[in-house]
């Protein structure tokens, strides 16, 4: 079964995460290296290198998937526009192919998660499922009949920008939206609201380690939620329950048989996701009320696992 | 081509419509019926009876679909919960195949009306699209990969019951959330406005007719809409850009290659999508805020149609 190893590359705003995957999903070879600050075509030389030694290291791999955290035409094998990368209108598919001469599919990094999520994790088995990664931003990916949707061209299924506040505050990015999920349930809203309870509460964990000069951002939220600060606590219950509004839509549109929760903010655990979990329970629709809410089970690896997938099924089909 | 007849059912809340539609999307036979203020069984009784008579009419038809305003099991042919309809967990296949001795398949009536919008009207052609029934409530129905998608049991699609106001007012009929789209941007939100503004501003259309004790409901503000009144005008675009924000949210999900509107209330045309199509293409991330947006075409026999294709196609890939 060794045809079909495939070479799986998260391109990551911090760092770019490339690996040989078997199809039992065993990382055979892993990668990572620095990728922010910079420039667009030394980030394709980088490419171009973590992916020549993973062939050289795997010549038995047959295809490469590459997952960005960007809008993406996946007809015409374009990277329209990211937000953490100086990526703008590359035409990626065919520069790689070009230098690199094996067959390569390119697709948003939070479709790659869900679909390593549906394949190997937490909604394996199932028909149709809704996953978000909440991290700085809020990505989303989509499961319907057993397949990633990813809108006409390939660049829906942008989660994170759902509208839960007709009136509420810009979005953040390149999102020109208002109330986004994403500008009040992502990490960087954790963080925001993290620092107007540390000014609130000084005498909480959070407030004193805004005392100390500490940053608050939301892993320090996070952290200061696990090590048993109620206000910490609150403040994630709050992001949670946001998060819950946007989850009771996907509930209503989807009817999913389960919606998962990854990225950075979701190591919040319980702390998170029960309060989104009472707002689904209470506010959806019956019979979508009862809809399942798991955390993501395939960690930092979710998304360049998840683009080796889709090179290995793209190879199948062709 | 006989063979290819079938009969559609729209059991609405106010009436039923049946007919018998060909498959050029002629409609051979109508006939309406009050529906209102019946019990569940003589509702079963009333369709069983203009079903048996479209089917005397038209022998040839093969089978027969219902569109039902009401959460569907369609695993299992139930009929869960209607807003406006006394029908609760009914097994309306099972009941009607055993008295009319033909083959049925049921639905959202939503489901059914974006059926032939996909097939004959406003979404012909397209690959993915999202259809928004405006009227009492808000239906939805959705087209993915050019079949109907309606979650894992059926039950979904319900685009209505999105949260745009998490912190907003209690919805209405069945459902138990706060800030849905239904709850602000529905036919009923209109009629609300609309009574509001005629109190404030008494010298508008509106305004005299709440003097003249004429009942102001959502028809009322668009027929002042239409007549000139500058005060219903900015009603209806409030509506309009509330229902942008919903419309916002289905661009970002799904990308489709366009977004049909219909139901009732979509009767104040661009009154009401102007402003719709404004916040889409301000709001929504590129490249889905150009996704366009476009009225309905199939008219008031929608659903009945719709539910006529849906039997037609079932028999066929049976």
């Amino acid at each position: 079964m060794s045809g079909s190893n495939a070479v799986g590359v998260d391109l990551g705003g911090t760092k770019m995460l490339a690996g040989v995957v078997d199809d039992y999903c065993k990382v055979l070879y892993r990668r990572t290296e620095p990728s922010s600050g910079q420039t667009e075509n030394a980030l394709l030389d980088l490419a171009v290198e973590v992916i020549s030694d993973a062939l050289a290291r795997h010549p038995e791999a047959g295809g490469v998937g590459l997952g960005i955290p960007c809008t993406i035409d996946r007809r015409r094998g374009v990277a329209i526009a990211a937000v953490n990368l100086p990526i703008v209108d590359v035409p990626i598919v065919e520069v790689l192919s070009e230098r690199l001469r094996v067959p390569i599919w390119i697709d948003n990094d939070a479709n790659t998660a869900a679909l390593a999520e549906h394949r190997f994790g937490a909604a394996k088995g199932t028909e149709n499922a809704v996953m978000v990664t909440v991290g700085t931003g809020i990505g989303g990916g989509l499961i319907i009949n057993g397949e990633v949707y990813r809108g006409t061209i390939g660049a829906g299924a942008e989660l994170g920008h759902v509208v839960i506040d007709v009136d509420g505050p810009p979005c953040q990015g390149n999102c020109p939206g208002r109330g986004c999920a994403e500008s009040l349930a992502s990490g960087t809203a954790l963080g925001r609201e993290g620092l107007e309870a540390a000014r609130r509460e000084p005498d909480s964990v959070l407030g004193r380690a805004l005392a100390e000069g500490q940053p608050i951002d939301g892993a320090a939220v996070t952290d200061a939620a696990h090590a048993g600060d109620e206000v910490a606590r609150e403040v994630v219950a709050l992001i949670g329950r946001r998060l819950g509004a946007a989850l009771t839509s996907y509930a209503n549109i989807f009817e999913p048989d389960v919606i998962v929760v990854g990225g950075g903010v979701s190591s919040a655990g319980d702390f998170l996701l029960e309060p989104a979990r009472a707002v689904v329970r209470e506010r959806a629709l019956v019979p979508m009320r009862d809809t399942p809410i798991r955390l993501a089970e395939m960690g930092p690896d979710a998304g360049m696992i998840g683009a080796a997938i889709m090179a290995r099924e793209e190879l199948e089909r062709s």
